[in-house]
């Protein structure tokens, strides 16, 4: 860890040996209501609870265009066959696809969409680039969830990303139902630091994308979340084109789906490029680039 | 199986190789607008759907007791050390006890008080016994779900239940929210008889009541039961004290719990007098009588 010892580490975490609830140290709102597409009382909800659920932003058409798309990227032998493709833990089932924004001319056009990167700008008060990409499938019938963690302490810790100011779009391309497994943010979390125990193990990305288990948060914690949150949780529920915004550093997770509907997404990261990527604060390596993007040229 | 020869097996399962949707040959309910608590229209919807979802049935006061008599059965050393406890498959947390109609006279109460036993009196048309009871408990943060099942499968296969003509009372004991792993039931599932494939390995209720896998049905035949239902899934979401009632065969299941709010509820089988059990149709021997009443003595 030599390496990042030019720069400060404001979110240790993975390095003690108990979990502790740091104050954020960044804004969550870095531009204002006349810099984009989100309203002022749009952009204070966001301050306030670290996610906004908008309906329907995307046409039919849209949304036709882009399932078209993931079904196509889930069935390429050649995607399927690299790291690219992550398989669900006790299944075969495809569970995400990496770096689409790369791979599809469409979700690359989405990915720059004003809709989406305006309201990125705005969010962040700068310019932005795209950190991750990918295509999540959550099966029908055998869904697996997933539990609940911070994006934030994965790419601070594994990936270099020195502050909070990053934020993820996930765009439903399927409706989301209450019982197949919806994403959940604990509202006001974006303001909370989790530290994790548990040294990062290396590749730890080849098995955390399936079941993830260090960079968890504990009980204790989530709880103390949920009573800031005043027992309130927020569900991503609605129809196709439904996006979801939320936080970097937003605690958010799903539940598991067994009901018969599948659940799709296109799941945007948008960092920006005056917090660029440096050594990680508490791995041995970088992970990939098909994970974290080490290339920072504006959308 | 030379011991069930005398009655004729209506609803073989776990015999052939392939799974098979069977038309149920019992009615669903029994009884008449007249005879119970429940009111004609209330006993229509049951014979559509095969559940009824009943908002706060019992009071405040009525809640409470039930949860400290929960909690209760939930720490006594002896009964956690017995059969009668099932622990989570990968934690060791409480997920029921057993015949607690037996351990507690509140529950005793509850299983003999008429908004219960007098709407499975009208539903099944004639006396009625406890064939089951339990207190599940689904814990916060790391609850895991049930996959989908018909209970009248297994009751069947397992416990020598001959016809359809017992029902489900799953009473709410916290509030059961969309995101808390709710029961879900298929609409209309209780006249389809998914037949399962795999034959009944010994003892297997000491695995099946963690985590079942055989008595499950298989995918195609989940589809078909949802699109019968129009796409419909019925959650039993609402405040503690709101009773579910569901038909032997419904098909039914829940998702995993990762939220903060922990789900527990005291669930209640009634049987009708007149469909004793017999030998098991497709087990080498009936499950112990804490799982499977054999004494018959009407409540």
């Amino acid at each position: 860890m030599s390496t990042t010892s030019r720069m400060t580490d404001r979110y240790p975490s993975r390095v003690a040996p108990e979990p502790r609830i740091l104050e954020r140290q960044d804004p969550v709102v870095w531009g204002g209501a006349g810099d984009g597409p989100l309203t002022g009382d749009q952009l204070d909800r966001f301050d306030r609870d670290g996610v906004l659920m908008l309906q329907g932003v995307l046409d039919g058409g849209e949304v036709d265009e882009l399932l078209v798309v993931a079904d196509e990227l889930a069935s390429r032998p050649e995607l399927r066959a690299s790291e690219r493709t992550i398989v669900e833990a006790t299944s075969d089932q495809i569970r995400s696809v990496f770096e689409v924004h790369r791979l599809s001319e469409a979700i690359r056009a989405l990915a720059s969409d004003d809709r989406l990167a305006g309201a990125a700008r705005q969010l962040l008060g700068s310019d932005v680039y795209i950190h991750q990409s990918r295509v999540n499938f959550k099966p029908a019938i055998h869904g697996e969830g997933f539990f609940w963690h911070s994006d934030f302490e994965t790419w601070h810790t594994e990936d270099g990303m020195p502050a909070m100011r990053a934020v993820s779009f996930s765009v439903a391309l399927t409706e989301n139902f209450h019982f197949n497994g919806p994403l959940m943010v604990l509202p006001g979390s974006q303001n909370a630091y989790v530290t994790c125990v548990g040294e990062t193990p290396d590749d730890h990305y080849k098995h955390s994308l399936r079941s993830q288990e260090i960079g968890t948060p504990d009980d204790a914690s989530l709880h103390t979340l949920a009573e800031r949150a005043g027992g309130e949780i927020r569900t991503q529920v609605g129809p196709a084109g439904s996006i979801a915004i939320f936080d970097c550093n937003s605690m958010h997770g799903s539940n598991s789906n067994i009901s018969p509907f599948p659940r799709s997404n296109v799941f945007l990261v948008y960092n920006s490029v005056e917090n660029t990527l440096v050594e990680p604060f508490s791995a041995s390596k970088p992970r990939p680039d098909f994970i974290a993007a080490r290339e920072f040229t504006p959308i």
